[in-house]
């Protein structure tokens, strides 16, 4: 999901002029008739990275992009809602599972696509997981069997990688950073 | 900032109506004309706790909200950004500062503005920081200095008080949580 396009003003109707509003830097989509200043800004995605265990929880994607392959639970954060809240509906939602959330592991910038995004720790309360509207499958990996050819997301592959470094490490820790483009 | 109301869609410039789309679970500002379904989301806010010796620059607010009130150099991370980038940008626009960018510190939620909150630790590199165009004046304070009845924002006093906590600890360690509305 990238944003549509702003040509006319959301809240008038009428068309909008890109240009530096006062005391800006950056060029805005303004409205010359309600003076609506539309700013665009980066997205965040929040999910989780469920454990049973030895194994982690990852979902195969019924939907574009990267229809048929493997992710963690995640999407995007909704009005009114806490990180928190959108790892837990995250899961529920792609992977009909029941976790205890446990700490935030990992915040990953992608400027490219204009998100951020957050994984939390978290515990599988049951088996009881199942493949949400939007997921093809829902199975456990342990790490030998992380099928890391067929991940959807470069943020997912990098949490996982951390997370196992931290797994053989013996200790588990807060991890930030960015995914850019590859060249 | 919040965002704009949604009464035309921006990309045909018809009315849009709210409704729940095929597949999802929220009411959406959907447009029949070219079908585009205008989300609206959280937005990102970013900055620093910029560290001189024992002291911490804080920013007086030159602009609504919380005029005259104090903060932490922080602002909405824009498009193409990575929250480090904005970290710096926003210190270098409120406080005129050049830090060297540390840890992430806190990732702070406040669902009842739509805003997830990020601060990163940092240190100044020289003392030539000066007041930017959103910014009355700054100023370097100690702990017992900490104008703590006149902060802005309630994020700002829970970066500000882990900060201390862990200081006092002897260990800096990455926090996350939620600002609830005061009841």
């Amino acid at each position: 999901m990238s944003s549509p396009p702003v040509n006319f003003c959301s809240v008038c109707g009428s068309k909008v002029t890109l240009r530096v509003p006062p005391g800006d830097s950056l060029p805005r989509h303004v409205c010359d008739n309600c003076s609506t200043v539309h700013y665009r800004n980066p997205l965040v995605v929040v999910g989780t990275i469920p454990e049973w265990e030895d194994q982690i929880l990852l979902c195969r994607r019924a939907i574009e992009p990267r229809h048929g392959l493997w992710t963690l639970p995640a999407g995007f954060m909704e009005l009114g809602e806490t990180t928190a809240q959108a790892a837990l509906r995250e899961t529920m939602e792609e992977a009909k599972a029941r976790v205890d959330l446990g700490e935030v592991f990992a915040l990953l910038s992608v400027p490219h696509v204009d998100q951020v995004h957050v994984f939390y720790r978290a515990r599988l309360l049951d088996r009881e997981f199942a493949a949400g509207e939007e997921t093809l499958e829902v199975a456990l990996f342990r790490e030998s069997e992380i099928p890391w050819n067929e991940i959807a997301f470069r943020t997912v592959s990098a949490a996982l990688r951390h997370f196992y470094a931290d797994r053989k490490a013996g200790a588990m820790r807060f991890h930030s950073g960015e995914i850019l483009p590859l060249k």
